[in-house]
C-alpha cells in the first residue's frame, strides 16, 4: 500500500544581515527537523536575507542569484543527505533589470523545478513590485514521496485563486513561504484584525480545496526604513477543516512538525464533494479585473 | 453627502409544516426588525416550507411557484409599506419539469430581479439536484439605498468564485439564505468542525473580496427520512477584516441587526489592495474541473 502521511517541517526565524549565518542557520534547522522526521521542509521568504524590500535600493539587486545556482546546489546535498524535499524561497536573477521572487523545489532527486512569485505586493515597506516582475511560470506542484505540493508565496495568501489552481493541479498540500508582518504604528488597532484575516484566508483555501496548507513565516524586527516591520511569526498548518494542527508563536524561532494525512483529505472530500459541483461554464467572469 | 451605512436585518428561524404559519412568521419577523430600523432584511433558504429536499418525492413541486408570482406580490406590499428591501428564498417554476432554487430581490420599488441557486449539492438528506437545476442567471448585484448587494444561496457559500463574481459586480454584501445543519449521527464526531469550516470560508470570503457577508440559516430539527436534520442555526454578519458583528445562537429563532459601512470597506480595501494584484492573465485555469 502506498504512504498515506508525510512530516512536514516549518522553519520560522529571524534573519540577520549576514547571509552567510542565515545559511548556516536555515541548514541546521532542516538537519534537526529532519532527525525529528520531517521529509518535506520550508523556509520562510528570502531567508538568506532581511527583509530588504522594506526599502527601494538598487543595491539590493546585488542578493539576487540565478535559480538553478549556487544555493539549490547546497541544498540538493543536504536534501539528498537527508532523505527530504526542501522548499526554498530564493531572490532569482534571470538577467540584469529582471528579478523574481522564486521558490525551488528540491528534492532527495535534486533540484525539480521552480515557482515565481505570481502576486506582488506594493505596500508602505513591502516594495515588492520595485524589485520583482510578476511570476510568469503559473502555478504548479511538484511530487515528493506520492504527495503533490503546490510553492505559493506570501502576498499569494490573499488570492483564492491561486490556491484553486493549485489543488486543481493535484495539490495535497498548499505551501508558503513568508514574510509577513506589522507596520509598528498599527499593531495597536489594526494588528490582531490582520493577523486573523491572513490566518483566516488561509484556512479557508484548506477547506475550499479539501487540502493542507503550510505557512512559514519570518519573525523579529528589522529596521530598513521609518519604524520598519515588525514580523508577526505564527505560522501555521491546518488541515481540509481549516483546523489549526500545528502553529509557532510570535516571537520566537521554531521548527514545528506537522503530519498530511491523506485518509483526511479523502474523508473530507467525499464528505463535502465540491470539485463536483463547480460551475466552470460560468466562471470566466474571474479571469476579469471588474465587471461592474 | 451620500449614505455611508445600511442597517441589515437577519431573521433565522425553524419552519413548521404550514406554508401559511411560515409566511405568518417570516412577515411578523421582517416587520419587527424594519420598527428596529433594518433597512435590509434577508430569510433563510427555502422559509416557506420545512427543508423537502431530505427526500427525493415528486409530490414536493406541487410546493413550487412561479417567480416573481403571488409570493413576491405580498413581500413588495411590505418592502414598500416599511421601505426596506427583502431578499426572498422561493421555490421558483419555470415550467412543469424544470425548478430553481431563487433568491427574488425586492425593493421598496418593488421586485427588481432574482438569483438562481449557481451550486447545487446532492448530499444524503441534501437531495436538491433531484428539485433544482443549476442557475442559468450568473450572479448579480442588486442596488438599495446606494449598496450593492449580490445574493448567493447556502452551498454557494463552500465556492470562493462565487463570492468572487459578486464582489467583481460591485457588491458591498454577500447575502446567503441558508438551510444547512448536522446529521445527527455525524454532529458528536464531526459536528463542532463542519460548523467552523462553514463559518471560516464565509470569513474569507469578506477577507479576499473587502466585503461583508451575511448568512440568515434556518434552526431546528427537521425529520422527512432517517435521523433527518438538525438545522445549525448560528446565522451571523461578519465585515471585511472577516471579524463578527452579529451572531446568533444554534437553537432558537432569532432576528440579528448589523450595520454595514463604506468606511469600513474603503479603510480595508485601501489597506489591502487585492483587486489591483490580481493576476487575471494566469485564471483562465479557474475554468476547468481538473488540470492534473
Amino acid at each position: 500500500m502506498s504512504k498515506r502521511q508525510l512530516q512536514v517541517g516549518i522553519i520560522q526565524s529571524s534573519m540577520s544581515d549576514s547571509p552567510i549565518d542565515n545559511l548556516d542557520k536555515a541548514i541546521e534547522g532542516i538537519n534537526g527537523l529532519a532527525k525529528r522526521g520531517a521529509e518535506c521542509i520550508v523556509l520562510p521568504e528570502l531567508f538568506l536575507t532581511k527583509y530588504f524590500c522594506q526599502s527601494e535600493d538598487t543595491k539590493f539587486f546585488n542578493l539576487s542569484e540565478e535559480v538553478p545556482g549556487k544555493t539549490t546546489k547546497i541544498f540538493e546535498k543536504i536534501a539528498k543527505d537527508n532523505d527530504i524535499s526542501i522548499v526554498l524561497s530564493l531572490f532569482e536573477k534571470v538577467k540584469t533589470g529582471l528579478y523574481f521572487n522564486t521558490v525551488a523545489f528540491i528534492s532527495s532527486d535534486g533540484y525539480q523545478g521552480k515557482y515565481r512569485k505570481t502576486h506582488i505586493p506594493d505596500d508602505p515597506n513591502f516594495y515588492e513590485k520595485f524589485y520583482f516582475a510578476p511570476g510568469d511560470l503559473g502555478i504548479n506542484c511538484y511530487e515528493t514521496k506520492g504527495f503533490n505540493i503546490a510553492p505559493l508565496i506570501c502576498w499569494d495568501q490573499w488570492f483564492p485563486e491561486a490556491a484553486r489552481i493549485g489543488a486543481l493541479k493535484g495539490a495535497n498540500i498548499l505551501i508558503y513561504p513568508t514574510a509577513i508582518g506589522w507596520h509598528p504604528n498599527e499593531k495597536a488597532t489594526h494588528g490582531e484584525k490582520q493577523f486573523l484575516a491572513w490566518q483566516t484566508i488561509q484556512r479557508s483555501h484548506a477547506i475550499a480545496n479539501g487540502c493542507y496548507v503550510v505557512v512559514a513565516n519570518r519573525v523579529g524586527h528589522e529596521n530598513f526604513a521609518g519604524d520598519g516591520i515588525e514580523f508577526w511569526g505564527q505560522s501555521f498548518a491546518v488541515n481540509p477543516y481549516g483546523e489549526i494542527i500545528a502553529k509557532a508563536g510570535p516571537k520566537q524561532d521554531e521548527h514545528l512538525l506537522c503530519e498530511i494525512n491523506l485518509d483526511v483529505i479523502e474523508e473530507f472530500r467525499h464528505g463535502w464533494p465540491f470539485f463536483r459541483d463547480r460551475r466552470v461554464d460560468l466562471y470566466s467572469d474571474i479571469a476579469k479585473l471588474h465587471l461592474d
